[in-house]
């Protein structure tokens, strides 16, 4: 029954893979913490509206690749395709812009949902680890957020990384080069593909990224947003440079990169892996100023930056660099009980250890000692404690470490003590 | 603009709240890390079937409150009402039932979404923590997993808790309680609800639960289900009984306790709180065994229990008791810089603190001296670094302990020892 499978597009996560998420989590967010940024949780759907307006309605995202739907009472809601919006949209609903410092720096993590035809590195179901700065328009912002994005890849030990970055410039640098490309691309308008025809119209920056165009003789000679920068901007744009200099960040500069979203403006960047092995998608995240945005969605004007990572590329980049994620995959105790009374025995205690912060599995298929014995080897047991009728008689658990093959009898009212003290040495599960 | 609002049913966790959050979703996974499950994550939605025949198309989440919806490829999806039938249909799908250790113990972290009539503690996006075991039917698993269940709530800091079973029977014992419910509600047909008018025919255990009718005569002369226990229901329901006894766990056994859902069997459970304040909303969990499922859903017969707890609801009862929740609204770092120079000097030390584990922030508002001291005491921060004219001339910065008042000048190559010196006593961030 295809039906009884996951959606196409969508995987599951099961055991092995979610240890390494969470590993690579809970470092993202020590990161965060460092950074002092704060978690915020948005709901899994908006009004579809939201996105019309955050994201733009002429980008690919809203035209083609949304989850749309309508609730019971009618309302047009839309599966989250990426994070900005929300966040953007939370902010204003909050009235965050009235808190007493600013900015106002969130992070976040959720799952992001595109219709998109599904091939690797591309899901129709995508996790995304994000940040947004909002209510601050000062450079060292800009550098900041880069600075936290590298980061987050590199304590994660991703050494094969690129930055690149670019400015759009404000709203009167970004409206001289929209005149400027379309001068520059209006006399080649039959000779462009159908999406650029519109795009030439609608926002000709993006003819620059286009995959079809892409090997047209007017995209070497197109005017480079650097040239149309004011002072304003050519200004901000320097200031951005020379923090990430002063943090020792190396950057290169593309006047090619632009985002694919309407709301950008001045600071945009990415952040590529060049791994051997990780094959054709290079890029990990996109990040960028999008100061117009809080108005668009019903809000005071206020300056924001933010960037999103896909959780599955960042873990397809440390595969494709060998880093090695130390996984739990020791368990503390397991214990082995034979007969009746053995058995009795071993659910208080069990209970006991697990109740004072001691790792402990048991067998629940009735197996013969060898066979407890050989799943304790799976589990990696550290201990394994054995409870047989001569145990019980004696109110004893005998308690034998595997690693040196050293066995003890333990009274069993002081069983978690001896455990406790035996692994607090090196405890794996903190 | 409503629609640039969270949906109706839906809320944001602002930054306070999802600081609570994090503390009891850390607390969960140590918990279940204990018990030795494993974390699995399955996709946000499901072929709408997977639901129909997992949860029942008889029961009111699937007739009434899905969110059903047909992809840009015209499959019906549905948005996760319950966790269960997710788990179960990845579980068949990769073939767990094969794995070398049986039972797999599976927990899940995971936002649900039913439409409803919003009220509080009812949302229509809701998060739920749940766990499923899946290959054992060896009643040591079901007191395992109520064992859980209390410690959760336990190890949270809750204290008026109280824990109901009941069991079901297995299919026999069943059928022969339905048959005498049949029997018994037939001659009331025409006074009962139209709701139960149809669970007469389609699962009259049903009635049971129903609100409309609870006051009915009928009611209180109704047939236990555990007058109708076969001989094998009847001993594994002691064994149950039994082992929560070993554990020292009390419960009461309540005959009316009915699952919603139609495929339970055996063992069913509800822990409540009977905190004061905590108003009408009193069940914090449910769950039970359902042995039937893995074959509805295209599997082999696999004996499986679990339970699901509302993530919202947890949050309110830990208010209700007034459970402190240690929450890091302490600061390591706040850096006062003053001059451009002061300002480039900062932007390196904020980086290498940042980068060797230390918590710092600064002021992004071009603030005087005083406002930043002033967002320092706010942001409550144990250290408070500055850096003016002459500390950057001398290559220093004065670090000033807020506890104490007392202030050295470190320099600035030595900062991030000095200071990683200073934290390491009583870090709050690990």
């Amino acid at each position: 029954m295809s039906s009884m499978k996951a959606p196409r597009g969508t995987v599951d996560l099961l055991p092995e893979e979610t240890a390494k998420w969470q590993y690579v989590e809970k470092m993202l967010k020590d990161i965060c913490n460092n950074y002092h940024f704060y978690e915020i949780r948005t709901p899994l759907f908006e009004h579809t509206e939201v996105f019309q307006r955050g994201v733009g309605d002429s980008t690919d995202i809203v035209q083609k690749e949304m989850y749309t739907f309508e609730d019971r009472g009618g309302r047009s809601l839309t599966l989250r395709p990426e994070g900005t919006a929300s966040v953007v949209r939370s902010f204003v609903e909050h009235k965050m812009h009235g808190y007493a410092d600013q900015p106002v720096k969130l992070y976040y993590f959720a799952p992001m949902f595109r219709y998109e035809r599904p091939q690797k590195g591309r899901m129709r179901q995508l996790n995304q680890f994000g940040v947004e700065v909002l209510g601050s328009s000062d450079p060292a912002v800009d550098a900041e957020v880069i600075d936290l994005a590298m980061s987050c890849y590199q304590e994660l030990g991703l050494n094969s990384l690129k930055l690149i970055i670019n400015s759009l410039g404000d709203q009167e640098s970004r409206e001289s080069h929209r005149q400027a490309l379309v001068d520059h691309f209006m006399p080649y308008k039959d000779e462009l593909c159908s999406d650029c025809r519109v795009r030439l119209e609608q926002n000709p920056m993006r003819i620059l990224d286009c995959k079809t165009d892409k090997d047209h003789a007017a995209m070497d000679t197109a005017p480079s947003v650097l040239d149309h920068l004011n002072a304003y901007s050519e200004d901000y744009f320097e200031k951005v440079k020379n923090y990430l200099t002063l943090m020792g960040i190396d950057f290169e500069v593309d006047a090619n990169l632009v985002r694919g979203l309407d709301y950008y403006n001045h600071t945009a960047f990415e952040i590529m892996s060049e791994a051997e092995g990780f094959g054709a998608i290079t890029t990990l995240t996109g990040g960028g100023r999008y100061n117009g945005l809080t108005e668009e969605l019903g809000g005071p004007a206020t300056p924001g930056i933010g960037f999103g990572m896909g959780m599955e590329r960042l873990v397809m980049a440390l595969e494709a660099e060998h880093v090695a994620i130390p996984s739990e995959n020791e368990l503390d105790c397991f214990l082995v009980a034979v007969g009746d009374e053995a058995d009795k025995a071993s659910v208080r205690l069990i209970h006991d250890l697990r109740k004072n912060g001691i790792q402990i599995d048991r067998d629940y298929q009735g197996r013969k000692m060898k066979a407890q014995l050989k799943a304790a080897d799976r589990y990696r047991a550290k201990y394994v404690l054995i409870l047989g009728e001569n145990e019980v008689d004696q109110q004893l658990v005998n308690v034998k470490e595997m690693k040196t093959g050293n066995q003890e009898e333990v009274p069993l009212n002081q069983a978690v003590a001896y455990m406790q003290e035996k692994l607090s040495g090196g405890n794996s599960n903190e």
